[in-house]
């Protein structure tokens, strides 16, 4: 099985699947191909989120905004998935998230590619079907995998100050739900939370809100989220991904 | 073999192909993840249109305001087809086009979901695959599935006064196609419509007027529908999904 | 294997991939389904650059702004290619790319189609399933496929005057990269180009330039492009696609 993301919208992430189709028997399952276009901060996000839900898998991803510099391609091996793409941070919160032992992260050696501006055709796809068909001992074995110290990426951690928090839009969602890097646990048994001085209530579910109104609640991600039933979270809050913000929890009194 | 549609937009959607691919070892066929947000009842003609194309099939659908209240999930039989999805009418009139006799609805027990907010990850896409893999037979025979009075919808008729319809507009396409109730054997023999006192020829293809030019046609779903060659039918009859329309049919005269 | 790809945007390429499901056993894999609405010619730039990526495959393509009209069903061979649409050109290109001999085009006979505006359901669907599962042969034997000489496209050439060429934006992708008929090759030991009057550095990648400037580059579909780092190429030189432009390429002096 590989699963293919990127940032490429269409039709772009047809050449990928169609080198795939070629070079490799695997399935093939799209994650998606509008990740937010050359931020591999967010895009990071997102792969940690919805990688973690498939089988072991090669995992394909491409957000490479450095694509022609010389940054390498990336083979990671995370438990039993192994994760492909360009050495920028992009894979390395999915990483994380597949396996308990740390992954372990090799260069490519890619030759010279036939278009210095697609890689996802060119270097990483081509790649991807030879991580899944020869497996990455067989790669290490003929050299064209090396040991690396990636590109670090960490999704930014809020800080806690008693009932407040310091912490950041990690990213807002097609629904317009702004996720914040506030863990869900944090708003458990609170009533009220107030984000950047706009205040809503703490609930479990959108349906405890009538339509139209802010909520606060802890999404599937873990995190805090602010949300308007039926409505779009990052404009009733007025937020963005990578604002910071200062999330205050209010609890009810015994 | 297990279809996927929902409202969720990009990426949500991965998260229960994940699911999906690792709890079962189904083909997987996306029908759309852009149904019409939170419309229930577009989105269910939209289903009701796409779904019966496909062979035998575990059907996963999830358009579900209601997420996080207390409606049940839904495990529908219509003949060799499965419908799984929120008990809110979404899958009702789908399931009685895909098979002769009417449909059987059961509720599903489903524990505690890990998401109060993603029950398309962590309620429906789990069940969808349990369905798959062990037949309903197996969880009704373990307690997991309950007959049950599924809510109903049923896509609006119109209503037929000598030569003119009461109908409304069932769903707007991509091209901006109005799709009415109308049946579209109403204008078999027909040269002019009138639509809310906005006339256009009776034809049978698009080619039949000249590009930018209105036409009422009988469309693909057996319905009539108001279009413009090469525009938006939407925009030049001046209709929006849910308008209640008067539709006048005129006959050539012998 | 059969790949698909329309104008059609969602949900109507459901109803395709559910006739090819139940009809055929081949794995399906999206192309895309945004190609650009009823443009037979951007259409086929697209699937000319898309579909040699792919195996041996039956290639299934529909932007049929004449569906209705009496033009024909064609089925393609171009070496152990297979492509089934439209009788409007847009097959044309890819197939020449396919295989180094020519495409052998045949007409199909479809009988009478069940709606007269979705072809992509009705007509193209079901064929692209009997040439998977039939093969050309028999579905020739049985008079279904009569050889024809298909409805010409040529994607436009450049012509070069010294080093000055005239040439035709043929695409303008996701990105906003405008791609020109020029060959990459007109740019190799280019230092700058002017396209229209607007001077851009010539050079082998996106990271040559900073972000927000405009640079020429050799794309990965063999054409010169006119970019923009991380911005829009088609804004920044006021292009658009099917424009003529005039391109020239200056060369360093020794």
């Amino acid at each position: 099985m590989i699963t293919l993301a990127s940032d490429f919208g269409s039709p772009y992430p047809a050449a990928m699947r169609g080198v795939l189709a070629r070079e490799s028997d695997a399935r093939l399952h799209d994650v998606a191909h509008d990740l937010p276009r050359q931020d591999v901060r967010e895009s990071a996000f997102w792969l940690r989120f919805a990688l973690p839900e498939f089988p072991p898998a090669v995992h394909l991803a491409v957000v490479d905004p450095g694509v022609g510099t010389d940054r390498d391609a990336l083979v990671v091996r995370a438990g039993e998935h192994r994760l492909v793409g360009p050495d920028n941070g992009l894979l390395v919160p999915a990483a994380r998230a597949l396996a308990d032992d740390p992954p372990v992260a090799f260069a490519a050696a890619v030759g010279d590619p036939a278009s210095a501006t697609f890689h996802g055709r060119d270097v990483f796809a081509p790649l991807a079907a030879a991580v899944h068909e020869e497996g990455m001992t067989a790669l290490r074995e003929t050299g064209r995998l090396s040991r690396t110290d990636p590109v670090e990426l960490t999704l930014p951690a809020a800080t806690r100050e008693g009932d407040a928090w310091r912490a950041e839009v990690l990213a807002v969602d097609d629904f317009g739900n702004a996720i914040t890097s506030v863990p869900g646990a944090a708003i458990d048994d609170a009533a009220r939370v107030t984000v950047d001085g706009t205040p809503a209530p703490a609930v479990r579910t959108f349906g405890a809100v009538d339509p139209g109104d802010r909520l606060v609640t802890a999404g599937s991600h873990g995190y805090v989220e602010c949300d308007v039933r039926e409505g779009r979270g990052d404009e009733a809050f007025g937020l963005a991904a990578g604002d910071a913000v200062r999330v205050v929890v209010e609890r009810p009194e015994n």
